[in-house]
C-alpha cells in the first residue's frame, strides 16, 4: 500500500491530507487533520473524512515545540498509520513561485534556494512552508517531495490583470499582481468541469470565501482575473486582514500617525477584517450569532465588498454564466451567500432560497441567468494530485 | 457690475474662474486661466470661453515668486477686468472637509483653524488651498469667502461604502473612504437633471477622467460610491497617481527595498500611472501619439482597469442606467471612450461611432440599455454658485 502525504505549512498552523493510493493509483483520502496554535499551546486532531477521530492531542504552553517537532510527530504517526505501506511522497503548498515556477516541481536543493529567494515576496506564509519542506528532507533525506504553488493556477492571467500602474521598473523586478488560492481554485475548475461541463466552458467566478478570502475569475477554467494581487492582503475583506485598502492610508498611518511599518503590516494582517470591524471576533460564525450592531456591520461590509468585487471580476470576464462559493464560510454559510446573492439580482441572479438553506450543489432558481454552485474545495486532494502526476506522469 | 471669482490652488497650479453677475444674479463666465509650474518658472494664461486670450505671461526661473506673489498679481488683473465692477466674494475649491464640513462654508478665521486640522488628511493638497484663502484674507481683508468641499458631494454615501476594513478606532479617527472630485460630480449631477431628468434620476456613473481620475456612482443624483477613498490616491490609474494598489506593495517597498515612506510617497503620487507603466509621458494625448509598445500598454491598462470599476460600482448600484464621461480625456479622447465601452457591452452598452467620434452630447445608439453622455464639467462655475448662494441665499 502506498500513501502520500499533504502539507500546508503555515505560521501557527500545519494542515495535512493522507492519501492511500488505491490500484489505478488514484489517491483516496485516508485521514487529515491540522497542528493548531503552534507556537504558543499546539494541539492536533486527526480524522477520516466520515469524521472518525483517529487522535486528539494537546501539548502544554511552554512546551516549545517547534515546526519541526511536530512534523516529526507527524511523520510518525503517519508510517504508523498506513501500517504495512509505504509513504512514496510528500506534496506542499508553497505559496510563491515567483514569475518562474509556473507549475508544481519536484523539490531538489537548488529549487529550495530559489524558493527561499522568493520568500520576500510572502514574508509571512513562504518561509513556513520550507521550513516544512526542509524538516522532511532531514527526517527521510530519499523521500520524494514535490511543492506546488498557489501562484501558479494565475500564471497566465492576461498582462493587464498582472500590472500594476507603478514604475515599469517594479513590475520587471517581480511587484506584480500574483494572485492565491490557486490549489483551491485549480480544485474547482477540475470538479466543476466534471459536474457541468457547459458551464466550466463559460464564465465563472469562484468565491473562495475563509478565513483568507479570495476570488478568481475563470474563462474556460482558466484564471483571467483574481482580486488577491501582489500580497495575500489584497482584494476581499477576511477574517483579521484588510483586503482592499487605499495605499495613501498605509503612508498616512506612517507619516501622519507614527505607526512604523511594521505596526501597519500586523494591524492589517491580524487586527483588521471582520476582527477589526466588528471588534468582537474574526469568525464569521460568531459575528452571526452576535446582536451587536458592530458584528453585523462587520458581516454587511463583507458582503457589500464580495459583490463589488464580483462586479469588477464580471468586467474583467466581460459578462458572467456563473459563480461558485467555496471554502469556510463559502460552503457553509447560507445567509450570507443569500445576502451577497440578493446583491446580484441585476446580474440576472435567482437564488433558490431552499436549495441555499440546504447547502445543495446548485443553489440558483432554473430561472436565473447565473448557475450558482456550491463546490466544497480540497486543497490537499490538489496537492496529492499534483504529487502524483509528478512522480508518475499525468494527473489522473 | 458685480463679479464672482473661483479659485483651484494645487501645489504647482492655480486655476481659476471670473464671473460676472448678470441682472439676475446668475454667474456669467467672463474669463479664466491657470498658473503652471508655479515654483519652476510660473507661466499664466487667461482666456475667455470663446477662446479670446486675454493675457499670457511667463516668469523667468529663479523668480521665486510664491503662491501669495501670483494671487496678488491675478487679484490685481481680475479687479481691472471687471473694470468699474467690484469684486463680491471668492470662492475657493477646498480639498477635505473631513466628516464636518459637508456644504460650502463661509471662511472665518475659526474655520481655517479647523480646515488646518484637516491637512494631514491630505497633506499634497490642502495646506495649498488654505495658502490661497490666507493670502486673499490678506490683500482684502472685508472680501467675503467660501470654501467648497471636494468630499462634501460623497458625505451622505451609505456606510458600507465609507468604511475600510481596519479597525474601529481608525474608522472613528477619520481614516475613511471620503471620496474626492466633489464640485465636478455635482456639477454633472446638475447638468443631468436639466438634459434628461429621466436618467438623474436612475443609476448613473460619472467618470472624471482627467490628469486625476476617478468615477461616481450616483442614485438619483447622489453618492453612493466613489472609487477614491480615503486620498487621491486610490481607485483608477492617473497621469502620474497608481489608483488601486496592494497595501502589501507599500509594505514590501519599505520592509524589503529600502523605501522610506517618503520615498514611496513620491513615487505612488509622481511617478506611478500612466507615467510609471509608459516610462513616457502622463499625458494620455502624448501616448495616444506614441508607436511604443509601452504606450499602448499604459492605455490598455486604464482602460482595463476603468471598465473593471465601473463593473464594481454597477454592483454597488444594483444595475446601471447610465455613464457620463468628463473631464479632459474624458470629454475629448473618443478613442480611449469606445475602448472603455467595448468592454461594457456585456451591459447592454452600445456606443454610437458617429456619435462619440464627434464628442456628441449622447454617444450611445438608440437600442443601448445604458445611455452614455459627455458633459464638459466646470468645477469653477460649482465653486462660483456655491459662492453666490452663501452670500444670497438658494442656488439660482
Amino acid at each position: 500500500m502506498k500513501a502520500i502525504v499533504s502539507l500546508n505549512s503555515g505560521s501557527s498552523s500545519i494542515k495535512f491530507g493522507v492519501f492511500r493510493l488505491d490500484e489505478g493509483n488514484h489517491p483516496v483520502h485516508s485521514a487529515g487533520g491540522k497542528f493548531e496554535k503552534i507556537s504558543i499551546a499546539p494541539s492536533l486532531r486527526i480524522a477520516t473524512d466520515a469524521g472518525e477521530v483517529l487522535l486528539e492531542k494537546d501539548w502544554p504552553e511552554g512546551a516549545h515545540l517547534t515546526h519541526a517537532d511536530l512534523l516529526d510527530f507527524l511523520f510518525d504517526w503517519a508510517t504508523r498509520h498506513i501500517e504495512s505501506g509505504t509513504i512514496v511522497a510528500i506534496g506542499h503548498r508553497v505559496v510563491h513561485g515567483g514569475t518562474r515556477f509556473v507549475a508544481p516541481q519536484r523539490v531538489t536543493p537548488e529549487l529550495l534556494d530559489e524558493l527561499e529567494a522568493l520568500s520576500p515576496l510572502a514574508p509571512l506564509h513562504q518561509p513556513h512552508n520550507l521550513v516544512a519542506i526542509r524538516t522532511l528532507a532531514r527526517l527521510a533525506p530519499d523521500l520524494p517531495q514535490v511543492a506546488c504553488f498557489d501562484t501558479a493556477f494565475h500564471h497566465d492571467k492576461p498582462e493587464v490583470a498582472a500590472r500594476m500602474a507603478i514604475p515599469r521598473s517594479l513590475h520587471e523586478a517581480g511587484i506584480r499582481r500574483y494572485g492565491f488560492h490557486g490549489l483551491s481554485y485549480e480544485y474547482i475548475a477540475r470538479t466543476l468541469a466534471r459536474l457541468d461541463p457547459a458551464l466550466a466552458h463559460g464564465k465563472v467566478i469562484a468565491a473562495h470565501l475563509g478565513n483568507g478570502a479570495s476570488l478568481c475569475a475563470m474563462a474556460n477554467g482558466r484564471s483571467i482575473d483574481t482580486t488577491m494581487g501582489f500580497t495575500a492582503l489584497d482584494g476581499l475583506m477576511m477574517g483579521t486582514r484588510c483586503g482592499r485598502l487605499d495605499p495613501g492610508v498605509v503612508l498616512h498611518l506612517q507619516t501622519q500617525m507614527g505607526y512604523s511599518a511594521k505596526a501597519v503590516e500586523t494591524m492589517l494582517y491580524r487586527q483588521s477584517g471582520l476582527l477589526g470591524v466588528s471588534g468582537i471576533s474574526s469568525d464569521m460564525r460568531a459575528l452571526a450569532a452576535s446582536r451587536e450592531p458592530a458584528a453585523r456591520e462587520a458581516v454587511e461590509l463583507f458582503a457589500y465588498r464580495t459583490a463589488r468585487e464580483i462586479g469588477a471580476l464580471t468586467a474583467s470576464l466581460q459578462g458572467l454564466d456563473g459563480l461558485v462559493f467555496t471554502a469556510g464560510i463559502g460552503e457553509n454559510d447560507a445567509a450570507l451567500r443569500a445576502d451577497i446573492c440578493a446583491r446580484l439580482g441585476w446580474l440576472g441572479l435567482i437564488l433558490d432560497e431552499e436549495a441555499n438553506a440546504a447547502h445543495a450543489p446548485l443553489i440558483s432558481a432554473p430561472e436565473s441567468r447565473i448557475a450558482v454552485r456550491v463546490i466544497p474545495t480540497d486543497e490537499e486532494r490538489m496537492i496529492a494530485l499534483h504529487t502524483l502526476r509528478i512522480l508518475c506522469g499525468d494527473l489522473p
